[in-house]
């Protein structure tokens, strides 16, 4: 953006930072520039001299110094159940079967209510937000509750709202989850932060003609279908049995796939499942955590990714998690696809950032306005606070003044500065070194804090959850 | 401890704590106590009452009032490479051969040296014990500047020697190696807080005399052998097509098998592996960071432990983690060994806790003074301040003033308030929560911050390192 040099413009928050990651273009990195926010978008990247001669905040307070600090566009968790907070550690180290049947559908028929999901949605977005999240994927029974409170907080929502074939605290069947969730889409179908898709439980929990007709209406109106899928051997192989075909085979033969769908989970995936997935561009949601915590099974994330399939990461429900970070999740999933490939370079720190960030904006047909940073991108953002010990000697030279200084010292390397910076946001947990939150352009986050009573309605839930 | 009631005893510091987590006997917990620390011991535990009634501390500042913390034994770090710190990052998401050979040992070859290591060490010293290690075992070369640098910052450090048949920046063969690490071992015989033993680098860097001669000599000087062992299937195939013999089975036939040998790493370990290392009871350093970070392979947690063998765990060196939090290490261990073994039950929150404390102890030879808390033992240990939105909502049921409250909420759970304690500790990834450590009685971290000069000596490492 140029300007007149005795122009000043007012925006609502100048943002000077040591570092911005915009993601977009890849490996790009700003040095000493700033970013400019008016109302819900950026406005541009310029260098901080620019910004100090060219730009004012309305509020002096919104003019923000982050000298330490990298800007990054906001994390985007692309599945769980946010209200399962309250279910967190509920039943920590059961096999799968005894954990599901014995303690959590039992605890869920006891007790969810449209009360717990917005007690535990709350609390679940005051964790997310204070570690970096600015977006998250729900899937969950009360949807309507789900979105009103992210609408409430000021968080952008995906919401999913279930299919089953069978009653729940939430509907009877198949017919009656389709239109409350029909009415929930209709009700949100303006808003600015909450978008409604489809929620279909899984493969064999929901009829191939509710599936046909789940298709059909997403078709209709462009949204998005959320499944967890082949989240387990076990399924594939009950699926075979039952019907002859993979699940992955049967939404296919059902017109499923396409790029509006989100196949969660995908452990157990086999080359021809891989390569159905990709002719039909549908999008990976990994949950690692998850998947490793109840013993589910590995997903061949270095096999899908050169396959050509776009992949975004999820953090599942606290209660397989147990945590809601997805800079740990991040990490993990680096760790677990070099493991699981026998390949150190597999999913490297690039692939982990843009998991978070840009394909998950990609998997929502929105990498338009989400998960970069840039001129008239929507203005979700966070800053890290690079000041600690895990972050050092890396942040001391690649802070150095001169590019020769580095050169010279004992950390001479190999690889640049944005290779380095990216590698200490996936190797080492920064979640909690998040100091500052934007979401649409509104501070939600500030040195660590909770802004515009997020914290307190979260603590109300808390409340709500131990009485 | 019973006093009469009028008598008060003065201590150094009276640690007041929502819990205790002793370790030992597993599954206990003191809820409201008091632990008592006079020099290096802890003198014992008590209620909160009689603590107040018959304890004073000498200065009035060193009564800690832990309200919402959980006080345990200080972690124990098996394995680590501290100078390494220096390379954090340094070649990351590289393949392990190109990581080696063409990044880690040619910069070793060039900036390695006695004001490296001391460099290097008092940074990884500050991160491990701001993440709550209070006890590192160390294998690099230097071992005189490591333990002289844990020394001086009151670290408890197990500082084993590099023995190679290649030189080194260090020295120049096997002999030389024996001959400067044995007057280290004579330097610090009487030390409290530093133990060397042996450091043979790997089965295929040492020859059989070198590894008969330090086995003659560890057994002489009842001294531990700590030998990266299994790093890889390539090292195991190596050996059967130079030897004939696996690895292990190659130091067993030189009887370096023993309870005094930490084999680190085992991943590649067969069923016959497993039996010869549990028929001499020797012990497992288990490091999954690193070992999925540099694809170097599984290790089967699960059926070792079947099998009877006692497991640590090990963040191994900055350079292929990056960090140094054995929080994020325990949490890691689980979810893998799950995973990996399918089995959701497998290597569960009290296995992690386990092998960071009383099994680290037990493979140290250690455990009647460390590893656990209670009268007598040594003072080393930490507090977790509970107080964060991941730890909710099981922090404010379990802190529930009466115990049937938690009965009649929404999270009447089918586990007890320790198991929930565990689990929490184990996936939520605490280490930025650690408030407050003790290494033998003396205050090193409070309220978050290093004392007695530490961090500053951290930071001049870290000027060294960019200059």
């Amino acid at each position: 953006m140029e300007l007149p040099s005795n122009t000043v413009t007012t925006v609502d928050h100048i943002v000077y930072a040591r570092y911005i990651l915009p993601v977009v273009p890849r490996h790009k990195l700003y040095e000493n520039c700033a970013l400019l926010i008016k109302d819900e978008h950026i406005v541009d990247i310029v260098t901080s001299d620019t910004a100090a001669q060219s730009f004012l905040s309305e509020k002096p307070e919104n003019t923000h110094r982050l000298d330490h600090h990298c800007v990054m566009p906001g994390l985007i968790n692309m599945h769980g159940h946010a209200a399962m907070s309250l279910l967190r550690g509920y039943a920590d180290d059961m096999p799968l079967q005894d954990w599901l049947n014995k303690a959590i559908w039992p605890a869920e028929a006891k007790h969810v209510s449209a009360d717990f999901v917005k007690a535990g949605t709350e609390l679940a977005m005051a964790e997310m937000l204070l570690s970096g999240t600015t977006c998250f994927s729900d899937m969950y029974f009360y949807p309507d509750s789900c979105a009103a409170a992210a609408s409430r907080a000021g968080m952008r929502a995906n919401v999913y709202f279930p299919v089953l074939d069978f009653p729940s605290v939430w509907a009877r069947d198949a017919d009656e989850y389709l239109s409350k969730g029909l009415d929930i889409a209709d009700e949100y179908r303006s808003s600015e932060l909450i978008t409604v898709g489809f929620g279909p439980h899984a493969p064999y929990t929901v009829s191939d003609a509710a599936l046909a007709r789940i298709t059909t209406l997403a078709s209709e109106m462009d949204a998005v279908v959320h499944i967890h899928l082949h989240e387990t051997q076990q399924e594939v192989e009950d699926s075979l049995t039952q019907s002859g075909k993979r699940p992955v085979e049967r939404l296919a033969e059902l017109g499923m796939l396409s790029p509006r769908l989100h196949a969660v989970h995908m452990t157990a995936a086999s080359t021809e499942d891989i390569e159905l997935l990709t002719q039909h561009n549908a999008h990976i949601i990994h949950c690692p955590a998850s998947n490793m915590k109840l013993a589910s099974g590995f997903t061949p994330v270095d096999q899908m990714q050169q396959a050509g399939l776009n992949l975004a990461l999820g953090t599942d429900g606290a209660a397989s998690n147990n945590q809601l970070d997805l800079f740990c999740e991040m990490r993990l999933a680096s760790l677990l696809a070099k493991g699981y490939s026998k390949n150190a370079s597999a999913f490297d720190a690039t692939a982990s950032i843009e998991s978070v960030t840009i394909n998950a904006a990609r998997a929502l047909g929105r990498e338009d306005d989400l998960g970069s940073l840039g001129a008239g991108k929507l203005a979700d953002l966070i800053a890290i606070d690079l000041r600690s010990m895990a972050q050092e000697p890396l942040m001391s030279v690649s802070v150095a003044p001169k590019a020769s200084d580095a050169g010279s010292s004992i950390l001479a390397q190999t690889k640049s500065p944005v290779h380095r910076l990216l590698s200490q946001l996936v190797y080492t947990s920064v979640g909690n070194q998040v100091s500052h939150v934007w979401v649409a352009g509104r501070l939600l986050v500030q040195e660590k804090r909770l802004q515009n009573g997020i914290y307190e309605r979260a603590k109300q839930g808390l409340s709500y959850a131990v009485c």
